[in-house]
């Protein structure tokens, strides 16, 4: 008998007929002798309701309040749900994130989880009924109703498995697992039946989002085994594990790829000590997230300043660069938002060389101009024009052996 | 500066402009110098909308999962008159039943208030802020979510401000007071400035739906000054108080009347001990409520007994009696569903004397039959046949002298 936490989103329990289906899976679960703690989101658009509620009545929504409103979306899924369940013969008990008790800090609409009181859902799951849990919210000391931020729920999900020391937390979804690339662009890609935490978290930062970052980070935190699979099958899907041996015999476990961010450079910038500071901070003041930065080193006194924003805030960031161009005395900012960035990811990197290199070769093989490089230790990012983006995915794919018959991993 | 308790029900919340008039008119008390604590119910529709999911996953739900889903209703009202209050620049701060904390016993969907904690509503309120409450909602000492059933909103309101020891708690609702008759069959039927707890006990069981009776019975006991008055406009309304020497010197002070009751009669009962006990014992386990009971002494050894039920549920009643009748040696079981039960109600009625019988000969002027008769303290009623109900209303209302100007009350 194992401990199962199982996470749905909010497609899977989008109207009435796709609960009954949830509350089937679940309970066939459950007849298999498992013990269950089942995370739901809000019904599919429900949040949107909600917020569209709120930005009638407020222009600036006081947080304290929209976590009020917003907390009910998942409130209402754990009660139809646990009826749902009910109706099929089985016990069923709800938990809103108050009632679990999911402690947080007092950072509203964003909230981090401090700790998880699981006494109630254990004495739930003793009297043999299935825990249900409202994702995506918790309680402050101060009793006040907090959400965790957009896909929260995963993190209710795996936290809930930390503090239960869960056999495996289940994170249902509308894909079937983790690829080798995406499907749609590499036919032959291959679902993984493995990968580790740090590469999870590559692959979900660089566009292949089946995963919220900040739930793979703590599953990593607390070993928490994540299952990744299809919410309308039983297949096997991807478990997210600790890297081991086996994993690093592979240099290459997947290729990711986005179109979502613009570049911008800041040419001939003063090569002075706070210059990039100050461009930074000005930037990020704007609530603008930068993801790759480079920097080469400098000529003649000046050197040339590139990195990246997400696309939509493209526009105000060349404006908030330009102005501070002119405040440090760069005579030139250009920017690109028609890019992609291409990566390469694989905890064996590590340990296998020239691993770069070889894509690199690949791309200018190809003839794709690399405009921008960054690595971190078990990747390799590179910018490159945005009409080569699927062609580039494509052929690292194949360079790196990825397609289903080329690489045998060995059973688990 | 007052302390002041408002309600607010489903309809003044009903939609996103409706909101913004609560809003606006609290603030303008607010304005005024006065502390505000508003109790709202959930948007109208809301809660039906709520049921309506639960009863399409579960033919039975359980009321524990009921009250989850359903409390959600009032929280989503509480957030957004919040938003709404603080959009007019006044600060505001929501609370759950769990958050006040209006604790209750564990029957969910019809939980009784066991104690209210006000300390955070005060601190609030200390704070500058208005307090939203959710109406309808509490919490059990385990933290479980319950609801006080319909129109446990007016039970909220009262009970903060018996808790709060406020000034006056304020029901805005559609009508704008209490009135001698129903305006739509009395044209010239006056708004009452006064009326005591049970003089609005008897009119509100008596069809005039315009408070809960549990809530004025809670008003009565802790005497909180209630006043009924229109949520669209700023008139004065009937303020529901404890009775006094004034109100005793009217002997009726309104003629209330039902139509949605049906009367049964079994004939010719052995007049022995445990034969009503067996029969109104079999009616109450099929849930359905019996309001007037008229039993006449016996003659030849047996008596006549007559009832009346809620209309709804006269086939089964008449089922279900027959049934005993059967069982009891009662040859014969009749029944009438189109009959009306006219009352007058006046505290003043203890202290006047005569009073039934000049409303019997009124009646009788109009060669209108009574069938049934049943009196309380400060209430008379009779059952008529329906098609006589508003003409006795009027009647009525004209021979007890309520109409506009006939009786002179002394100010407020």
């Amino acid at each position: 008998m194992s401990l199962i936490v199982q996470k749905y989103g909010g497609t899977s329990v989008g109207d009435i007929e796709r609960i009954k289906r949830v509350a089937m899976r679940v309970v066939t679960a459950k007849s298999e002798g498992h013990e269950l703690v089942v995370v739901v989101s809000a019904m599919a658009g429900e949040t949107d309701r909600l917020l569209s509620l709120a930005g009638q009545v407020s222009t600036a929504p006081d947080e304290r309040e929209l976590d009020v409103i917003l907390a009910t979306g998942e409130q209402i899924s754990i009660g139809l749900l646990s009826l749902a369940i009910q109706q099929y013969g089985h016990k069923a008990r709800s938990f809103t994130g108050g009632q679990v008790r999911i402690q947080t800090d007092t950072a509203h609409t964003k909230a981090k989880i401090l700790s998880i009181e699981v006494d109630r859902v254990r004495l739930a799951l003793r009297e043999g009924a299935i825990a249900i849990v409202a994702g995506f919210q918790g309680v402050t000391s101060e009793e006040e109703v907090t959400t965790l931020g957009r896909g929260g729920s995963d993190l209710t999900a795996v936290a809930m498995a930390a503090a239960l020391k869960a056999d495996v937390c289940e994170i249902l979804t509308d894909v079937d697992g983790v690829y080798t690339a995406d499907p749609n662009v590499v036919p032959e890609a291959r679902k993984l039946a493995r990968v580790s935490y740090d590469e999870m978290l590559e692959m979900a930062s660089l566009g292949a989002k089946v995963l919220q970052s900040r739930a793979v980070e703590y599953a990593k935190n607390y070993s928490v085994p994540v299952h990744v699979r299809s919410s309308f099958n039983a297949s096997q899907g991807t478990l997210v594990v600790r890297e081991d041996a086996e994993m690093e015999k592979v240099a290459v476990s997947g290729i990711a790829y986005s179109k979502n961010e613009a570049k911008i450079t800041v040419l001939r910038v003063a090569d002075r000590p706070g210059i990039a500071a100050k461009l930074f901070g000005r930037v990020a003041e704007a609530n603008i997230v930068v993801d790759m930065i480079v920097q080469n080193i400098s000529q003649d006194g000046t050197t040339d300043i590139s990195f990246t924003v997400p696309k939509p805030d493209y526009p105000k960031a060349v404006q908030i660069v330009s102005g501070v161009a002119k405040e440090i005395g760069a005579p030139q900012v250009v920017g690109d938002d028609k890019i992609a960035k291409v990566s390469i990811v694989g905890v064996g990197m590590r340990t296998h060389s020239g691993v770069a290199a070889k894509m690199f070769e690949a791309l200018a093989r190809e003839k794709i101009n690399i405009m921008m490089i960054s690595t971190s230790e078990i990747k390799v990012s590179c910018v490159i024009d945005a009409k080569y983006a699927e062609l580039a995915v494509r052929v690292l794919h194949d360079v790196f052996g990825l397609a289903e018959g080329t690489v045998v991993e060995e059973p688990l």
